[in-house]
């Protein structure tokens, strides 16, 4: 796979086949020529953020970049991740909302909980949907973040998938670093509002077989909580299908 | 300990001896009278940053609130981590150090990389001290973030403790699941800035006994890096005797 040579990495809504041209929307146009300052001739990585990646030769240049799709190829996601969060304080949402999708975070399910809900959470969903295809693109992924409107935590306990293994961020629980991360399947975090669960809450998320685990020997802001939780997931590394074959920037 | 009995937690530059009395300053005297809203004969938690606890008599309220020192406790760290960490883009350092201090980190040291330098950090050092001290409250933790000054990256790896075990942000590096931190002494994680160390650097960091390890399965940008290092190194949750004694905020 010839990814390595691409100098960009793109997110489009869809992949053509191979051999298709096609004209890149307005962003991913600029993006291309000014950002990127790519030449004709010269190749781009896409993704779909649905486990999609192709490799797009480019034509020209411009508010309007031509490109022809050289190959496409699908893989389809060995693990997944879904948060369910409580509200953080403040406008604390945007900056995790971007780092759970550059770990690779599946779905973010804001939840709303007895001691605390997502006010402004319904004025944020397009600008998180934007924060979510910039991580995409900067961590070079082929699965973008679904970034969901708030739920109550009842029913987004209850929408869950059957096989999932699901965690609850408790101090109570044993330490995350003795405990290893699914390398496989649905992987379930949940982590309280600011205020934290409430003791009914607790309760409930245990009885439907939530493992209460330690991310910390202290107490956590509720957003560090969630990200906490996501990097011990996404520190199981697993088998590269997940991404498009890159280097850590870092 | 009647520390749970505390409804709120202040950081104090010093920590008198049992018995006696000292008036807070003004920004913790508005903390507790003002946030906390703690009357007088309630009693509050304090720490010097430094490793004390003292539980403090609140005697009186206002814009001078007096306190008697009922009793104060110190602890040594059983485990430190110093964080090296290469310049992100914009104003990321912000939160990084926010979350480095929730997350219990000693040091945090900038580094000055060939990719990349610190150009804001001499503006932002009182904010982040500012940070480091809110931090320390929230997460009712007894050690307070070292907020270093930017240093080069061979001045700052030449200045580290002998003992250390060290650790280089990479994704060629086995998973980070798969090793476990180190439960007690020093760990100093490297993560370059955001256009990455240079090879020259990276080999230079090898052959100072840095390993390598990978935080997630792509790219991430270097403050999450930084941060899921933090956290990889958090998860331990040693003994209590780094905290306040506590449970997650989650």
């Amino acid at each position: 796979m010839p990814a390595e040579a691409a100098p960009s990495f793109l997110v489009l809504p869809d992949l053509p086949p191979p051999g298709e041209r096609m004209v890149l929307p307005e962003d991913e146009s600029r993006y291309v020529s000014r950002v990127c300052r790519v030449r004709p001739g010269e190749r781009v990585s896409a993704t779909d953020g649905r486990g999609g990646l192709a490799i797009l030769r480019v034509l020209d240049r411009g508010p309007k970049t031509s490109v022809e799709v050289e190959s496409c190829e699908r893989a389809r996601a060995t693990r997944a991740a879904w948060v369910l969060a409580g509200a953080p304080e403040g406008e604390r949402g945007d900056w995790l909302v971007e780092k759970l999708a550059e770990l690779g975070v599946t779905v973010f399910q804001p939840v709303d909980c007895q001691r605390g809900a997502w006010a402004r959470a319904a004025h944020r969903h397009e600008r998180w949907q934007r924060l979510a295809v910039a991580a995409l693109r900067q961590s070079r992924r082929r699965f973008r973040l679904d970034v969901r409107t708030p739920l109550p935590l009842d029913a987004a306990t209850a929408g869950l998938p059957d096989d999932a293994s699901a965690w609850l961020a408790d101090a109570d629980g044993p330490p995350a670093s003795g405990v290893p991360p699914p390398p496989k399947g649905v992987a379930i975090g949940l982590v309280g509002p600011a205020a934290g669960l409430s003791p009914a809450e607790r309760d409930s998320a245990t009885a439907r077989g939530f493992h209460a685990i330690a991310l910390s020997d202290s107490r956590l802001r509720s957003e560090t909580a969630t990200l906490a939780w996501a990097c011990w997931w996404s520190a199981a590394v697993p088998a590269a299908s997940n991404d498009a074959g890159s280097r850590l920037g870092a």
